[in-house]
C-alpha cells in the first residue's frame, strides 16, 4: 500500500470522525458513511467523498474501517455490505468483548474478508498524534498490508494472530480508566462535602497518581512469580485504614458505592491470610477460573 | 526551631520508622517508642534513643510524632502518656478520618496540647524525598513552630486550621489511589486469563493512565460549574462499552465485583438524561447529601 491509499470508514460518531480527519490529513482518499445523514459535511468540505449506503462505501477502498456504537451495530451494517465485502480488509475499532472480536473473525473468514480487530486507546481529539495508541490483533496479512495506513491514527501496537487479543488488552486499560476515574469522582465528591473546589483539589491528584504507579512493576513481577510477601505498606494495615475511607465517605455524606468492593477484597485478602504482604495478592482473589484457562 | 530540635516518634511501624529515620537524617536528636520492643535496634544504632514507656518518649521533646495503626490505637496510647503532653505539639500522621482528627484536636485543646493533624501521602522508602507531600492540618502555632522540623519528611502543605482538612484529603487521595489499584488488579486478572504475563501488559497501564488523567482538569472545572455538556466521549457511549468490559470478564472467568458499581452509576447517569455530556456527571450522583452541607 503507498501512502495514497483509499480508505473508507463507517461509522460518523466523534470517534469515526476523527479516524476519517486523520486520514484525510495523512493524504488518503477516504470515503465515508453513516447511518444518519449530515454528520459527514466537514468531512466532505475536507475531500472525503459520502456514499449514500455502507454497501456503496465499501466498494470504495480496499481498507474498510468500522468504528460504530458496539458489536450488534457493526453486525447489522456489515450484513447489509456483505456483497461488497469479500477480498478487502475490516479493520474494527468499535468496542468489544473477545469473544465478539473472535466471532466476527470466523464469520469474515467464511465470507472471504481479511479481518483485524483494534482498541483505540485515545480520545478523539488524540487521533493522529503521538500519544494516541491503537492495538490491533487479527489476521497478519490484513495488518500489514494496511500498517503503513493506519499509522496516520497514532502508534499502532500488533498483539498477535487472535483477533481476541486486542479487545483483551483495551478492555482490561479500559478497567484500569474506570477505577481510576471512579475513584477521582468519589475524591470530588468527598473534597466537595466541605466546599473544597475541584479545581483546587484535583490538581493534586495527577502528581499523587503518578507516584503510586512507581508500585505498578513490582506488582506485576509478584503477580507472575506468586511472591507477594515483600510490602512496604502492608495489606492488613491498608485493610485498616481503607474502613477510615469508608467511614469518612459515610460522615461527609458520599455514597460508598464505588469504593465498597475493595473493602470486601482487602478483608478477603486478611481472611486468606495474605495480611502481612503486599496488595498486589488480591489479583489472584479476582479469578474466578485459574489464570490463563479462560477465554482461547 | 532550630535544624536540631530533638523530636519523639511514637510507633515504628515501617511508617513511624522511615519517619524517624528521615529526623535523624536531617540531624535531629529522636526518641523513639514502640509497643512491641526490638523494632528500634537500627534506630538506635543511627543515633536515636529508645524510651521505655510513650510517656517517657513525650518527655524528652517539644515535638511528638504520632504514627500508629488507627485512631484507636492513637487514643489508647496518648491517654498513658496524658500527663507528659501539656505545652507540646502532637502531630499526629496516622491515617484516620476528618471526624477523629476534630475530636483529637478538641480532646489535646481540654489538656493544653497544641494538635497538628498530618496525612502521609507516600510510601516508607518516598519519607525523606522530595517526592513525599505530606497534608498538615489544625494548631497553625503548632504547625508554624514545627515547620522546619517536618519538612525532613518531604514536602509540607498546610491546609488551614480545621484539624479535619488535612484527613480529607487524604481519604480523598487514598480514594483515588484505590481505585487505580483496583482498575489495575482487575486488569491483571484480565490479560493473566489469557496467560499474558503481568510484567508484559503492565508497562502500558501508566502511560495510559497518564494519558487519560489529562482529563482531570477538565472534569473538575465542569464539576465547579457544574455544566457537563462538553463531552468528546459521551456518557451512554461509555455506558455501552462498558457492558463489553462486564461481559469479557464473565467470559474470561474474572469476577465482575471491583467493575459493577460503576456499570450501575453509568446506567443510572443514562437514566437522569445525562448521556449526552461528560461522565463527570457523576460526581453528583454521589452525593447523598448537597454538596457542602456534610462536616464541618
Ligand atoms: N469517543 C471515545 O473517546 C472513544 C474512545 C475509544 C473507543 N471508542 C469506541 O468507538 C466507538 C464509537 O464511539 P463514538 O465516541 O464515536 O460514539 P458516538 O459519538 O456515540 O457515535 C456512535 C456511532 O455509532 C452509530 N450507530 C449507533 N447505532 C447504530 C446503528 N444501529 N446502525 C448504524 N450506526 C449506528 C452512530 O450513528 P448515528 O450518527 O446514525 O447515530 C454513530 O456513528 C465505540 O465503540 C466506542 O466505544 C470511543
Ligand atoms: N505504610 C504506608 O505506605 C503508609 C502510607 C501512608 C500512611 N500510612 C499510615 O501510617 C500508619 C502506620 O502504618 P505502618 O505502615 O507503619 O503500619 P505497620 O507497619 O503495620 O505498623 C503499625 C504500628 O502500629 C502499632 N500498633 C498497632 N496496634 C497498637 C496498639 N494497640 N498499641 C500501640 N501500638 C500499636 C504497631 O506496634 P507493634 O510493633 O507493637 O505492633 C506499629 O508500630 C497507619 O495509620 C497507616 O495508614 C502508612
Amino acid at each position: 500500500m503507498n501512502d495514497n491509499a483509499p480508505v473508507t470508514v463507517l461509522g460518523l460518531g466523534a470517534m469515526g470522525t476523527a479516524l476519517a480527519g486523520a486520514f484525510l490529513d495523512a493524504g488518503h482518499p477516504v470515503t465515508v458513511w453513516n447511518r444518519t445523514a449530515g454528520r459527514a459535511a466537514d468531512l466532505v468540505a475536507r475531500g472525503a467523498t459520502e456514499a449514500a449506503t455502507a454497501a456503496e462505501a465499501v466498494s470504495a477502498s480496499p481498507l474498510v474501517v468500522v468504528c460504530l456504537l458496539n458489536d450488534d451495530t457493526v453486525r447489522e451494517v456489515l450484513d447489509g455490505a456483505v456483497g461488497s465485502l469479500a477480498g478487502r480488509t475490516v479493520v474494527n475499532l468499535t468496542n468489544g468483548t473477545p469473544r465478539q472480536a473472535r466471532e466476527a473473525a470466523d464469520r469474515a473468514a467464511g465470507h472471504g474478508v481479511g479481518y483485524v480487530d483494534g482498541g483505540i486507546m485515545a480520545v478523539p481529539p488524540m487521533i493522529g498524534t503521538p500519544g494516541s495508541l491503537v492495538l490491533y490483533s487479527g489476521s497478519p496479512e490484513g495488518f500489514h498490508a494496511h500498517e503503513r495506513t493506519l499509522g496516520a491514527l497514532g502508534r499502532a501496537m500488533y498483539l498477535g494472530e487472535d483477533a481476541g487479543l486486542a479487545a483483551l488488552y483495551d478492555i482490561a486499560l479500559l478497567s484500569a480508566m474506570y477505577g481510576m476515574f471512579g475513584g477521582f469522582f468519589h475524591a470530588l465528591a468527598l473534597t466537595g462535602s466541605e466546599k473544597v473546589p475541584a479545581t483546587e483539589f484535583a490538581p493534586l491528584v495527577a502528581p499523587w497518581l503518578t507516584a503510586m504507579m512507581a508500585a505498578f512493576p513490582g506488582m506485576a513481577e509478584a503477580v507472575d512469580s506468586g511472591d507477594h510477601s515483600a510490602a512496604a505498606s502492608n495489606l492488613a494495615m491498608q485493610a485498616t485504614a481503607y474502613v477510615n475511607l469508608l467511614d469518612a465517605s459515610t460522615d461527609q455524606g458520599v455514597s460508598t458505592e464505588l469504593v465498597e468492593p475493595m473493602r470486601a477484597l482487602l478483608d478477603q485478602g486478611v481472611a486468606a491470610g495474605l495480611g502481612a504482604g503486599d496488595v498486589s495478592s488480591l489479583v489472584d482473589l479476582l479469578r474466578t477460573a485459574p489464570a490463563g484457562t479462560a477465554g482461547a
